[in-house]
């Protein structure tokens, strides 16, 4: 019996500590030193190497090291029987809200003309603030607490989803009724879950139904987003700028057209990122769960990709 | 019986317009065209020539067309029993308020320093939030406003003002209690009144007091702050930058040190502006209650000065 963590592309010496420090019993091996597979009832992936999984004939549980699942689900190797479940850290929603809020209000109060005007000595009071209205796309855990946040802040805000929601206090447009909801606002945040239904979600035909001036945020995932589509709707003048904070190809390399567009601004991959304080007891508890036979927490849906 | 406007560094002609629109037999005269001024029971005053007061035989009120009265309490040739009004605005406290969460957010989230990484396509992920807690120089109407809306988003939050407080949600510190705030907080927004008490406020003094790499909010009045006391614990490193919307002279002279100082972001003026929609129907409620001999609104207490 024992746990596995599989994260190549992040350290994890502080998940291990964290998870010894609330039972310090349980079997912790490391990728790429994990000589028991079998002993293996639970893996802790991140960014794992494609079908490594198939070596682990025990497995029970497949925990997510953070929100997102699409680096699993990606993987067709994996027995679809496998439960699968993802952190829930309210330290994750706090993080990720402020940074969206902040994008909204950089927007909205237009910090990037009244820079260009400091370097320019140029004291222009006309005009300082762009009526802003939200497009959240995605209402789960993390949209909905950016709707709710923005609605504290008096800023006008709608959602958009794939199902019908009902009880909701914000105006809701699902599946085809997208164009509306874009005819309506000016600031879209992207909060998609990654599914094969919305990888390249914000493409050429997205950015064309788009109210003119509109400014993009993704803090989702870098496949949501078809680069050279936003790249020409920005130079067009057609959208007017960007917060981007995932991309395809991570970190960004360094002749890629982004870091020098003026409209685009870039952070990398810093919006939220899971704290294993908040994380490693939600794995304990499921694994004690698992071993104990009661259902899991967190647990995603196959079928829906999240 | 009438109002005239006297606001020489703001165009007067959307205040008369609204205030035509609600009562259009009012009679309205506007700087510098005042030939009847025994006519004038009402002046509405922004930036006025010092002492034209005197000229005025019959008034009987002056309303300030912004939140702010310290341009009127300044002219010590106007009679101090005339009493005088502000504009409490739901627009200006929204405006306000979003400026200063976004320089909080900004400053919790190391925009700054991820635009200079973006110009030297330089990917650091490390640290990248600063734990903040905001300490609100002026509870009122608008520094109570920007509290409720920090701790609607989970950001830590304290206040000082001159005077004991009870029933509060936040920690409070008042009189010389001062050190103790900033002591616990490693921002400061500064929404004081000007007064002959409040004037200078934030010098050397003020800045050696507070916790290293503090961030300084300014949005209230230039004259709150000694700027060169700013640029030097700036320079030394003590205080980690400032955002700032008002200054001691304004517009802000072109060879100013704060225009290419790049711990330093600066704004025209504009994190709230009347809006005159909202303004003239005070204006003109008040009117109409002096003449009927009714208490005023917003009126401000000479002795306090706000």
């Amino acid at each position: 019996m024992g746990i596995a963590i599989i994260s190549p592309n992040r350290n994890p010496s502080v998940w291990v500590q964290n998870i010894k420090k609330i039972d310090d019993s349980i079997d912790i091996q490391v990728y790429p030193n994990i000589p028991r597979k079998d002993d293996v009832d639970l893996v802790i992936l991140w960014q794992h190497p494609k079908g490594i999984l198939r070596e682990f004939k025990n497995l029970k549980l497949i925990c997510s090291m953070g929100a997102g699942v699409d680096h699993i689900l990606s993987d067709d190797t994996i027995d679809p029987k496998l439960p699968i479940t993802r952190i829930v850290d309210e330290k994750l929603t706090f993080s990720m809200t402020n940074y969206c809020v902040m994008g909204v209000l950089n927007f909205h109060r237009q910090m990037k003309r009244f820079s260009v005007q400091q370097s320019n000595k140029n004291w222009d009071m006309s005009n300082p603030e762009i009526d802003v209205h939200v497009g959240v796309l995605g209402v789960g855990e993390l949209g909905g607490d950016v709707i709710k946040k923005l609605q504290s802040l008096n800023i006008k805000v709608s959602g958009y989803g794939n199902s019908p929601k009902i009880g909701l206090d914000y105006p809701y447009f699902f599946g085809d009724e997208l164009e509306l909801l874009l005819k309506k606002v000016n600031l879209i945040i992207c909060l998609l879950p990654l599914t094969a239904d919305t990888e390249n979600f914000l493409n050429k035909d997205f950015f064309r139904k788009c109210s003119e001036g509109t400014y993009i945020i993704n803090v989702a995932r870098g496949k949501h987003l078809v680069e050279e589509d936003l790249l020409e709707a920005i130079r067009e003048g057609h959208i007017s700028g960007a917060l981007l904070d995932v991309f395809r190809t991570e970190p960004l390399p360094t002749d890629h057209p982004f870091w020098n567009e003026e409209k685009i601004s870039i952070t990398p991959h810093i919006a939220s990122v899971t704290n294993p304080d908040a994380a490693a007891p939600q794995i304990v508890e499921n694994y004690n769960r698992l071993l104990n036979n009661k259902f899991l927490k967190n647990s995603i849906d196959r079928i829906k990709g999240y």
